[in-house]
C-alpha cells in the first residue's frame, strides 16, 4: 500500500493521520508492505521529517522505529501539476507491488483539491476504474453549492464514484457510529424516535479554541461552513432520517440526504463573534465571518412535525465539548405534587463517549416524591487498550473501500443547499460580539427559551 | 397513640414491628405520647420481653432505654373474646390522650383475625366511625374467596372499610413503590408499555428458607395462597394496570382491580414442592401442598393482547431474590450481521433495589458489532442513611391514615376469585418434588421456552 498525505506538513498530519496509521500498524491492520509518502512544499529530508513528526506526536510509540522506515518525505509544490510527473516517478522508485492500494489523503487548504485531484488524474496516478487507486479529502468539500459541484464535475468525469472518500471525522467518532445503533437496535428507542414522543433536539459542538493560525482558511468559511454543513448536519441527519429498510450503506444515506432534502430553518439565526477574532493572524479588520452559530431548524416529515432542532457551534467557549441531547416530552399523567423533570437522553461524543438517560423514579425515603435519575453507561469504560480514533477508524475504512462513513455526492450536495441559503441571510442578521461563552449562549437561550449552559 | 401487636411473640414483632416502629421513633415521626402494647398467651413480665426483644433485634439502637419504656407486655388468650374486657381495662389504665389513635395489629395466624376483629369490636375497643381507631390484618385477609368475604362481611357490619388496614408488605418495598412513578412519571415508558412493544414480563419471589416453625399455617396455604395472590398478584397488577386519570389512591386502585378482572390463567400451571418438605415440623405425611409456583398468565386488555406474564416463586431456591424482568420486542431494523439481543428492563426489589436497562450499543473499537449495554441505576446507593423498610412505611400510613399501600377489598376479591380457580385446577396437575432451583426452573423454562435462571 501507497499512502500519500499531501500537505504532510500541516497539524493534521501529527495530530490525527501518523498517529492513526501508527495505531493500525501496531494493530496489524496496515496492509504490508507499505509506504507512507508524506508531500509538502517545505523542503525537509525524510530523516529530519520524521524526527520532527516524532517530536509532535503525543502518547506511546513503542514501534516507532519499525514504523517510520516506511515514511519518506517529498520535496513538491503540488500547485504546479507539471511536478507530478516527478512524484510518479518518485513513487515508481519504491518498486511496491503493482497491486497494492494507492490512496491519496488530501490534508491541504480545500482550493488546492480539484488542482491535484486533476494533476493525479492527468499523470494516471489516479485511474478511472482502477479501483486501487482512491482519493480522499478533508472537509470542506468545496466553499459552496456552486464549486462543490464544479469539483465533483471534475472529479466523476474522470474517475468512479467509489474511489472517492469525501471524509467527514465526525462521522468516524464511536458515539457518532453509535447514534444509528441506538436508534435502530433497540426497540425501546426505535418506538420513541417521533414528534409524538420527542419534544426537541439539541446538537452542541462547542471549541475552546480560536482560530490559531488557520485564519486565512477560516475568515472564507466561518462557523457555518466549517462546522454546520459537514459535521453538524451530519449528526442531525442521524438523528432525524427515517428507519432505512436495512442497515446499510446505500440505504442508509438515501433516507440522510431526504433529512437534507425536507430541512426548513426557521427564520432566525443566531451569528457571533468572539472579540478579538479581528486581531488573529490573516484576519481583515472589517471581517464580518461568524465565530458562532445557532440554528434551529424543522425536518418537514411525518415523523418530525413541529419538533424543534437546535444546532449550536462556536469556538472560543469555555470549554470544547459535542454533544446530542434528545429532549421527550412530559408524561401525560397527572401528578398532584407537581409534574416530574423531563425525560432526556444524552450523547455525549466528547469529552466522555457516553450515554445518559434521565428519567424520574420515587425518590428513597419515607415520602412519595418523584426525583429525576440517571442511566448512565460510559461507552469509554468498556474499551480495552486504546478507543478508536476516529481517523484510525476511517484510514481502515478506505483500505478496504467501505465507504459508509463517508459522505456521498447528494449528501454534500444537500447540505450545501441549505448552507447557501442561510449564507444569503447572513448579512441581514445582527453578528453578536461575545467575549465568553456565557455572553452568546445567554442571547440564544432567550431568543429560543430553552436552556443549553 | 396506642400501638397493640397481637401475636407479639411471633417473629413478626423482632423481625420487622419493632425495628420499624423504633426507626419511626428515632425519626420522630411516631405522635407523642405513645405506648406499644405487646399482646400474647405466653407469660411475660414486660422487663423479660423487652429484654429478650432487644436481645433479638438486628443492628443498632442508640435510643433503646428511652424506646423501650414505651413498651408493654400483656398477658392475654385473645382466642378468648371474654379476655378483651380486661385488656380494655389494661389500657385505660395507662391513661393516654383520649383523642390519639388506636391501631391494632394483628399478627397472629389468620384464623384468629376475625376472633380478634369481632372481640375489639364487641368491647368497644375499634369504633364504627371513630376513625382514630383502626384495624391492621397481615396477609392471607382470609383463606379463600368464602372465608375473604365472611371476615369481611364480619369487618364492614361493625366498621369502616377505611379503618381496616389490609396489610401486604410487598406494596411498601421502595421498588413496589416505584414502578407507578416508572410507568407514569416517564414519557419514555409510557409511551412503550404495551403489547406492542413488550414481548413478556416476568415477576420472580423466591425464598431460598424452608417452612421452619411455620408448617402449620403454610401447608394449608401453600405458596399459592401465601405469596401469588397478595405478593405476585399485586406486583402484577401495578406492572400491567392501564393508566389512572390521575395519580390518586382511588384512580390506581380502580385500574388494579380491573386487571384482576381481566386476567386469565394459561392452562398449566407448574406446582413443585421441595424434596423434605414431608419431614418438616406439622406437615401431613401425604401433603400436596406446593412450595413452587409457576403461572403463565394474559391480561385481555386492549394493551395486553397476547403478551404473557410468567409469575414464579418458590421456596428453598438458591438464593433470596425478587425482581421483574420486562423484556422488549425484537427492533424492527434488519441486521446484516444477526440481531441483536431484546431490550429489558429490570427491576430488582431484593436483594439489590435498582434499575438495570439494557439495551444495545455499538460495540467499542474499529469493528461495527452491536453489544448489548447496560444503563444501571441504584436505588439504594442514592439512600441517606438508612433505607426505608416497608414495614417502617406501611405503619408511618396507618397513623397518617393513607391506605393507598393498602390492598382495597375488591382487589382481595378479584384476587382469590384466580387463587380459587387455580387451586381447582391443582388436583389435576404433578407435583414436582425438586432438591434445588435448578430442577424446578429447568421444568419451566422447557415447558415456556424462556430463560429464567
Amino acid at each position: 500500500m501507497l499512502f500519500t498525505i499531501f500537505g504532510a506538513t500541516g497539524d493534521l498530519t501529527t495530530k490525527k493521520l501518523i498517529p492513526a496509521l501508527y495505531r493500525l500498524y501496531e494493530e496489524d491492520q496496515l496492509p504490508e508492505p507499505f509506504k507512507i509518502m508524506c508531500v509538502g512544499r517545505r523542503s525537509y529530508e525524510t530523516d529530519a521529517f520524521v524526527q520532527e513528526v516524532r517530536a509532535k506526536v503525543d502518547g506511546a510509540y513503542p514501534d516507532w522505529e519499525a514504523f517510520s522506515q516506511n515514511i519518506h518525505y517529498y520535496t513538491m509544490d503540488f500547485s504546479d501539476p507539471e511536478a507530478f510527473a516527478g512524484y510518479g516517478e518518485e513513487i515508481s522508485g519504491l518498486n511496491l507491488p503493482k497491486h497494492g492500494d494507492r490512496i491519496y489523503y488530501l490534508a491541504t487548504a480545500p482550493h488546492y483539491f480539484p488542482i491535484i485531484a486533476k494533476a493525479l488524474i492527468d499523470h494516471r496516478l489516479l485511474v478511472k476504474g482502477d479501483m486501487r487507486s482512491k482519493i480522499v479529502f478533508e472537509k470542506p468539500f468545496g466553499e459552496d453549492l456552486d464549486s462543490a459541484k464544479a469539483y465533483n464535475r471534475l472529479l466523476l468525469e474522470s474517475i468512479e464514484e467509489s474511489q472517492v472518500y469525501r471524509i467527514d471525522h465526525y462521522l468516524g467518532k464511536e458515539m457518532l457510529q453509535n447514534i444509528l445503533t441506538v436508534r435502530f437496535a433497540n426497540k425501546i428507542f426505535e418506538s420513541i424516535w417521533d414528534h409524538e414522543n420527542i419534544e426537541s433536539v439539541k446538537i452542541l459542538a462547542l471549541e475552546s479554541e480560536t482560530v490559531k493560525q488557520r485564519g486565512g482558511y477560516y475568515d472564507r468559511s466561518g462557523a457555518l461552513k466549517d462546522m454546520v454543513q459537514n459535521h453538524l448536519f451530519q449528526t442531525l441527519a442521524l438523528i432525524a432520517m427515517d428507519s432505512p429498510m436495512g442497515l446499510n450503506d446505500t440505504l442508509i444515506k438515501n433516507e440522510k440526504v431526504k433529512v437534507f432534502e425536507h430541512l426548513h430553518v426557521a427564520d432566525e439565526v443566531i451569528f457571533g463573534q468572539y472579540e478579538g477574532y479581528l486581531n488573529e493572524k490573516d484576519i481583515p479588520l472589517d471581517s464580518r465571518t461568524e465565530t458562532f452559530v445557532g440554528l434551529k431548524v424543522f425536518v418537514n416529515s411525518q415523523r418530525w412535525r413541529n419538533t424543534p432542532f437546535y444546532l449550536v457551534t462556536g469556538k472560543k467557549m469555555s470549554k470544547k465539548l459535542a454533544e446530542i441531547v434528545v429532549t421527550f416530552k412530559n408524561a401525560s399523567c397527572f401528578f398532584e405534587k407537581g409534574q416530574p423533570e423531563k425525560n432526556s437522553l444524552k450523547i455525549e461524543i466528547y469529552p466522555r463517549e457516553g450515554i445518559i438517560l434521565q428519567f424520574n423514579g420515587k425518590a428513597p425515603g419515607l415520602q412519595a416524591y418523584t426525583m429525576p435519575m440517571k442511566l448512565d453507561y460510559c461507552h469509554m469504560c468498556n474499551v480495552v487498550g486504546n478507543s478508536a480514533e476516529a481517523y484510525e477508524k476511517l484510514i481502515l475504512d478506505v483500505i478496504h473501500d467501505d465507504s459508509s462513513l463517508f459522505t456521498r455526492w447528494d449528501e454534500i450536495e444537500g447540505s450545501w443547499k441549505i448552507i447557501d441559503g442561510i449564507s444569503r441571510l447572513k448579512r441581514f442578521e445582527p453578528l453578536y460580539i461575545y467575549s465568553k461563552e456565557e455572553e452568546i449562549m445567554k442571547i440564544v437561550e432567550e431568543r429560543w427559551k430553552i436552556g443549553l449552559m
